[in-house]
């Protein structure tokens, strides 16, 4: 198989690689507008936190060029308003607001050269943001990889792999390291419906690069767990809250349950620009919900009567006390998290 | 819509509906042979253990006219060999060799007769049969409602429900009961994945119904307990041990473990024929393993990347301590359910 990339930064566009028709389909997308890329968000071509920071950067050097203004006040006017527009493209990642607002104070920190130097710098910026989020994830990675053991079998859930980021991945760094230094490991990945990122994501990247993978449906969590086939639960995350409550996928807050049930370590691995100082609990996180089509039917074929009531969150907020540790790019904060985040951090 | 009928008897051959074409075709398959109902259960046409023990009985009536025999000794040779055949049909539902037992015995208790008048009286005895469950399962309903309040939300998994039995369904038989009565009850209905019975089957006949339910992914169990919108949790089961521990759809496990956490009572739905006094834990059901394209494909799409390993139980053993109460048609077992079981049963 070629080798897969995300996303890429090509002669002034950005190209995404489409992830909605994967596994089936290896297909690429080139956008040049901020409209473009707030679609392809909103639409889940391209998905996971930091790949949508990523690209959010990049949207904003296509929207950089798209304000026909060379004056800097009238610019950065609407400069903001597509930043504005942009940030609603997804609600849950922090990610997503964390790469505009950078760009946008980017913008402000060189007001005073020209409109056209700005753009260049803001190209700059969101090539400094991709590369950044290189080096985190590598780093979370290895950081990942000094709590496990050698032979350990890890459980994920969602897609926090290469195809959510850059390259590496969070919670999936450790497969890849684990790789790159000779260190046993086998991987299950849950499904994750109703989008079944664990299925067409998860167990497509790590399969492809070699990685012993199993593939389950959510369901079977607890019987793997019961039976001593799981060392360790690893997933990544949209959001942490101050206290170390955590946003990610639906059905998050379901594992961490049952690890906590089975005394199985709970490991959140995350870049530290997803942890959000300002949201002192989960209970402030905004969460997502998406159209209940997505239950009711599959690959376009219905699975549920017509007409059916649905509920559909995209994501959930997994308590402080059912996770192990936050593992992040400068250290591993364990509870009490309001304390141990805000160390990290300033690390 | 026209009302829906899982199986009947009629001139002599099964009539069955296809439940894998549900919720998009309404389609009946008329069974003439123990392999053809062999087939049907092995390939899940019909499902659920009351619904196959019922069939199971009918393949019996079957069988007796396909064994070309009229003395009574190698007529009974014939006929226990195919109940030993259809037997391997569905490892993990008791009620399957429950029925076939039933049928076997019944073929002895009547040797002094001619084999042509066994062959009438077997029919009488899956009639019978099939009768006992329409009764079972209404008292079951009854069962079920006197631990609910007025009001209540019940979650459920998989289908207990009317298409899994003669008629009102084990677990689902409490939103019939309760229709009947006037006693208002909200269902949300987790789809169940692999196989999705939930999405195809509970939500199906409970919105035909005019049941007030509402579709969920699996993965949302734990938010909407969270919420308190959970008020109790009924399931069906396909094998109950002497100490309490039932084998249901494989995620039962999972979801018990959430009820116990949030402290949300767990119902087992199910009729005493179920039970299984020789099997003393749930250690030694044996649990069915099927195809992992159940898992890698949805509608013959391929979700996952072709090679890739998986893990397909179909059923998983929820332990005692999870279980509230196990409620049958001739009472509620309470723990210690070693002892509670035994009274229930010889009630």
């Amino acid at each position: 198989m070629d080798k897969i990339q995300t996303l890429a930064w090509r002669n002034g566009k950005l190209v995404l690689l489409d992830q909605t028709l994967l596994p089936n389909e290896i297909c690429y997308k080139e956008l040049s507008t901020e409209k473009e890329v707030f679609d392809a968000i909103r639409t889940m071509v391209v998905r996971g936190a930091p790949a949508i920071g990523v690209s959010a950067a990049y949207a904003m050097v296509l929207a950089a060029h798209e304000v026909d203004k060379e004056d800097f006040e009238p610019f950065i006017v609407d400069y903001e308003a597509l930043g504005e527009h942009l940030s609603k493209s997804r609600p849950t990642a922090v990610n997503l607001n964390w790469a505009i607002n950078r760009m946008i104070k980017c913008a402000h920190a060189n007001k005073n050269f020209s409109v056209s130097k700005i753009r260049e710098k803001l190209e700059q910026e969101a090539i400094a943001i991709h590369n950044e989020d290189l080096q985190i994830n590598r780093k979370i990675g290895e950081n990942l990889l000094s709590l496990l053991k050698r032979g350990d079998t890890v459980l994920t859930h969602c897609n926090a792999g290469a195809l959510a980021t850059s390259e590496y991945g969070t919670a999936l760094s450790v497969f890849y390291l684990a790789q790159e230094k000779n260190f046993p490991l086998k991987a299950y990945a849950n499904e994750t419906r109703p989008r079944l990122q664990g299925a067409r994501l998860t167990s497509f990247e790590l399969y492809h690069a070699g990685v012993d993978v199993t593939l389950i449906s959510d369901n079977m969590a607890a019987v793997l767990m019961s039976q001593g086939k799981v060392d360790a639960v690893i997933v990544g995350c949209d959001r942490v809250a101050a206290n170390g409550d955590v946003a990610n996928k639906i059905g998050t807050f379901n594992v961490s349950i049952l690890a906590k049930h089975f005394n199985i370590p709970m490991y959140i691995a995350t870049p530290t620009p997803t942890i959000d100082f300002d949201c002192i609990t989960g209970e402030s996180i905004p969460i997502e919900e998406r159209d209940g089509e997505e239950i009711a039917t599959i690959n376009g074929v219905r699975i549920a009567p017509e007409g059916i009531k649905t509920y559909n969150p995209s994501f959930d907020v997994t308590p402080a006390e059912n996770i192990t540790a936050i593992v992040t790019e400068k250290g591993i904060a364990y509870p009490p998290f309001d304390v141990s985040l805000k160390d990290v951090f300033n690390n």
